[in-house]
């Protein structure tokens, strides 16, 4: 297949780890997308919902001749589900079975739970291989693919259970959104949505702009708003790789988040909408601090209910339930809960020093009051 | 307790992730030992031989305060068996239930198996937390615990899932080797002459003159040997953490050694032991080559014999297992086999070129002549 267009390339800047991102439309079935590979054997993994749509395709490109077979594929029921150590384990049982040998590739194909446990193979088979992300959902093109966190989830805490381990190539095809659920999307754009909060608010003043065009999507907006994203988390990964200082601003909102998704169960509520809630309660948190005003709070809601996404958290969901899945989030150092909070828009902040009583105050305001305030 | 000794001070240079290995008597139950670990929380990990021995007396040495309570502890069950994804799954269990901290370090007490596994829990955990290694076995204290090489067994091959990730230090108390199975002591010798073969003759020549006080634990020679394994093994890692290159050659004999622990089951035959054989058979298939002589063969299978070391590879292992068990090695790139053999005594290189009808001469010889030929 031709035909492919590169709307954009973003290099995340790792010394000799360093690797580009692409950004387009039909990069995914265009074997040049995958020359880079030379002839590393490769093996994709995917899932029961991408596969349908995309698999064919992808393993055509990865032929490395004209008489080359299809790539083999691992196919994982789609779901944060998969996202646990048994998957973990069967992949590793494949490989194994398989030979596959130290410099061969391992594609993820499809979303971010695809991305995170296929990563997380490739970091811990044989003391790590190489891997490539071609991520298919919006959540996954403009966050997840990008900078090498990979991982699974422990019944008791989400993400527990992990390595750094950067890909090679994140190939980000704009075309694959177009199959995506309506409700996947909008999920995509509350992380979006994060970047503009927490260190662009020129950006988030162009999303207010362009979200009905988003949503249509519009193939030009839709790119700049991608690249944008990833320029953002490129920045950070190159400054802070392992999340000693500021890497942690990408997790603006997701301590809330986390809580949410796991006192529901994973996959009951998508990353994505409990991110746009605990983007809602960090703002009012912010704003019970003195540092953004009502004003703002009411903005940010304003934007997310705009790209269809929830504002408060689960109905029967209680502050004693955020107070005690909080107390185990990752970013707890000796006991001491840091959050992100926003200065300002556009100015997120890592902070232990936050008043304990507008925490209380916000989370009350939110779990009592079910309908969306904007 | 007081009194200890440190003999000797290796700095591994990795940076920001350097680190000492402290080489003495008496540490392991000193505090200040452990000093600079601040109050972060910790945790040991240990086995069913070793606690009993050294555990109350770690646990001691580890409470910040006096009125500390001595720091919980998992204890496995001893062996190679231990060494795999379950015990992992379990390590992280235990960590999840107790909400370990990201900033905690776990303490590995014990043989190379202990350390391993808690090295690669670490590695996992969280994305990554601090450890310590207080190796108790001589093959730890020489090799296995510096490096970073973490990881754990598949049933399809030998430490094929792991992952790099350097301790925070090293504790090497010399004083448990008296505690040691003679048995597991020359184990680690394997690999003390490992060293010598693949880059210090003269250290070779050293240890042929001091074997008989080595066997006695005379505690200046063995000081002397550890350090020098530290130092070389140090001084590779800093050029080549991740294995890229120079750092194979470590794995002198290792790959007629992997062959030999998967055919028997793991935990048949102790790893120096498949080591102590594999060093022949690459000095063997050395020699076939015309790179070092007959003479210098025998004395290599000498220095182990009166190591009380086998040269040979067990009852009933076939030139056809070592074939098909070596294909899968994590050395084989691309479908080609890497075998490190000598250009000299004391001059390892890796190599692909090498002689398939000599290697073929060499697996017949050692398969077919059950007794050692020294």
């Amino acid at each position: 297949m031709s035909g492919e267009v590169v709307n954009a390339a973003v290099q995340v800047e790792l010394g000799n780890r360093s690797y580009p991102i692409l950004i387009g439309q039909r990069l995914l079935a265009s074997p040049s997308s995958y020359g880079f590979l030379g002839s590393r054997p490769r093996r994709i993994v995917t899932d029961n919902h991408v596969a349908p749509l995309y698999l064919a395709r992808l393993g055509a490109a990865l032929g490395v001749t004209p008489e080359a077979v299809p790539a083999p594929a691992t196919v994982l029921p789609a779901g944060e589900a998969s996202k646990q150590m048994d998957t973990v384990a069967h992949l590793l049982d494949e490989l194994m079975a398989a030979r596959f040998p130290r410099d061969g590739v391992l594609v993820a194909l499809g979303g971010g739970v695809v991305g995170d446990i296929t990563g997380f193979v490739a970091a811990i088979y044989q003391r790590g291989i190489h891997f490539v992300q071609v991520p298919t959902t919006l959540l996954a093109q403009v966050d997840s693919s990008v900078g090498g966190k990979t991982g699974v989830n422990h019944r008791l805490g989400k993400n527990m259970i992990g390595a750094f381990h950067q890909p090679d190539a994140v190939i980000a095809d704009t075309d694959t959104l177009s199959t995506l659920p309506p409700r996947e999307f909008a999920a995509g754009m509350a992380e979006v949505v994060k970047y503009g909060l927490l260190g662009d608010a020129a950006f988030l003043a162009w999303l207010e702009q362009h979200a009905a065009r988003l949503k249509t999507l519009d193939a030009g907006p839709l790119a700049d708003a991608i690249r944008r994203c990833c320029e953002m988390k490129a920045a950070v990964v190159a400054r802070d790789e392992r999340e000693a200082g500021q890497r942690a601003l990408l997790n603006l909102g997701h301590t809330f988040a986390h809580a949410i998704e796991t006192w529901s169960g994973y996959g009951a509520w998508l990353h994505g909408e409990a991110v746009a809630v605990g983007l809602c309660m960090a703002a009012d948190l912010s704003a019970r601090m003195g540092w953004i005003d009502g004003a703002e709070v009411a903005r940010v809601q304003g934007l997310l209910t705009l790209l269809d996404l929830p504002t408060r958290p689960p109905e029967g969901m209680r502050p004693a339930d955020f107070h005690a899945l909080m107390a185990h989030d990752k970013k707890v150092r000796s006991g001491r809960l840091r959050l992100i909070l926003l200065r300002a828009i556009g100015r997120a902040v890592v902070t232990e020093d936050f008043d304990r009583a507008a925490l209380g105050a916000t989370l009350e305001s939110f779990c009592a009051n079910r309908v969306a305030a904007t």
